[in-house]
């Protein structure tokens, strides 16, 4: 797992990376990521590590150029892992046929669908290959202080994943928070697609681990941290695709206030990185909280 | 010039407004622009303009999306307007041959070549007609605070419209600031391909009217307010395209100081939007001592 570094630039006084590797998780395709590592990080110190997930068609670049998460985190002194969104050149038939389905489109699982299986492994990509690489690289990273972000389908990706890593015992993340994330995704079309077409068990396989609203019903009363954000002027939002509501209900019936589980309507906003810009500082610094403590 | 809207997004609290135009200036075609206008704007007020000028193969979107100043505009409650790089589907032959010439490349001036000259004039359509439109259209802008910025092609931009502002007396700009300007593009390749296929007379018709550090030399000692930075891993520092430090000794010897003309040596950073989103506030706030004093 050698990284190859392709590019790195200077900004807010830390440095971005762009890397790549063969990644064994999706089967030896090459993947690529971002890296940032705050100005700190090159004091000999290790620094905490902050994973943002990007939603639907984007890839490791869209969130590192316009989601205004530098700043913040260069003050805080905290690295941001950007990784891609699903596997590249996997070849499979029809896999970029869709903006919402294959290539762009991973969804943040283990695929079981055989067609998808060799190759659609973002799940473990993400969660245990990306940080291993960083450790085995050497990088200033300390893996016991992580937690995780992203947006959309990212945010479906953050919430799950750190909702497991609470649920298994692992407590891989300290903190999750999300950018009108996909909240229900077993009753939403972008879900219900994703799921039938990765999971051999379609939606009903997805029910127990991929879905960020069954999965805070059965947390007992775990302690969690977690911020979410939307757009009431989002039309993904608007058109049933993200259902944070779904999610608030579950969290409160479960008994999560609102110190534990914030839920945010931010009135007006839609489901661009305008949005996402506005809110990124604010997402840093509720981490850091975690991160730092 | 009726203005037709094409998007609104929320962003800080404030709205981005993309807009277009059938141009006069630029001899009938449609032209389009950004506008941010800070939340303070609606409630009756006018308030300053500051206008941001692009670099070469870029449009209105980039610094829109890229240049992390909506934060600190938000904040001071400035608009920001972001016009486009060049006239669009002019159809001269070979205007999209080149990328540093011709299409996303109209260099913040008026055409004298006739073959160039009927459509591109960025220097009429960007200091005149797009101010004289905003006002037309009745939005809350008070033309009589303005200030400009931009990144390369669009800091030589910036820094001649402002010189020449002073120059003639118009003063229609309070400051001016640069990452990374073109500063003395009569000397260097992409000012001279520029100077010698848009203007008659080529780089000698240029060097009265449009090159920073030839008009910084004949202000007398009018006041200025002038802030640059350039990164010293810019590859296009290194080769000579920009040379701020001819325009920074033009202004030492024109006796200016540093509080006048502030020229910055940024240590590592390169050419990019990761070095402008950097500094983006900071050049924000920098105007705004200006536009609110």
């Amino acid at each position: 797992m050698a990284l190859e570094q392709l590019s790195v630039n200077k900004v807010f006084d830390g440095q971005l990376f762009k890397y790549k590797f063969k990644s064994a998780a999706l089967a030896g395709l090459d993947a690529q990521f971002n890296l940032f590592l705050p100005a700190n990080a090159s004091n000999g110190g290790k620094v905490p590590l902050l994973t943002y997930l990007s939603g639907l068609t984007c890839t490791e670049d869209n969130a590192a150029q316009k989601g205004n998460f530098f700043g913040a985190a260069a003050k805080e002194g905290i690295a941001l892992l950007f990784p891609d969104t699903s596997p590249r050149g996997a070849g499979i038939e029809g896999e970029t046929d869709s903006w919402d389905f294959g290539v762009g489109a991973g969804f943040y699982l283990n695929a079981t669908n055989p067609k998808w299986s060799k190759h659609y492994n973002m799940l473990t990509h993400i969660t245990l290959e990306l940080p291993q690489t960083l450790e085995a690289a050497g990088l200033p990273i300390d893996l016991t202080r992580q937690s995780i972000f992203g947006h959309s389908m990212g945010g479906h990706g953050a919430l799950t994943f750190y909702l497991n890593s609470i649920f298994s015992g692992t407590k891989q993340y300290r903190s999750v928070s999300a950018f009108a994330p996909i909240s229900n995704p077993i009753n939403c079309p972008w879900g219900q697609k994703a799921f039938n077409g990765y999971l051999q068990g379609g939606v009903e396989e997805a029910k127990d681990r991929y879905d960020a609203t069954e999965l805070i019903k059965k947390l007992g009363k775990a302690p969690v941290h977690i911020l979410i954000d939307y757009g009431t002027g989002d039309n993904f939002y608007k058109s049933g695709q993200l259902l944070p509501e779904n999610f608030l209900k579950a969290a409160r019936d479960a008994g999560y206030d609102e110190v534990q589980v914030r839920v945010r309507a931010q009135e007006g906003y839609d489901h661009s990185y305008y949005f996402m810009s506005t809110f990124g500082a604010d997402h840093v610094h509720f981490h850091a909280n975690f991160l730092k403590a």
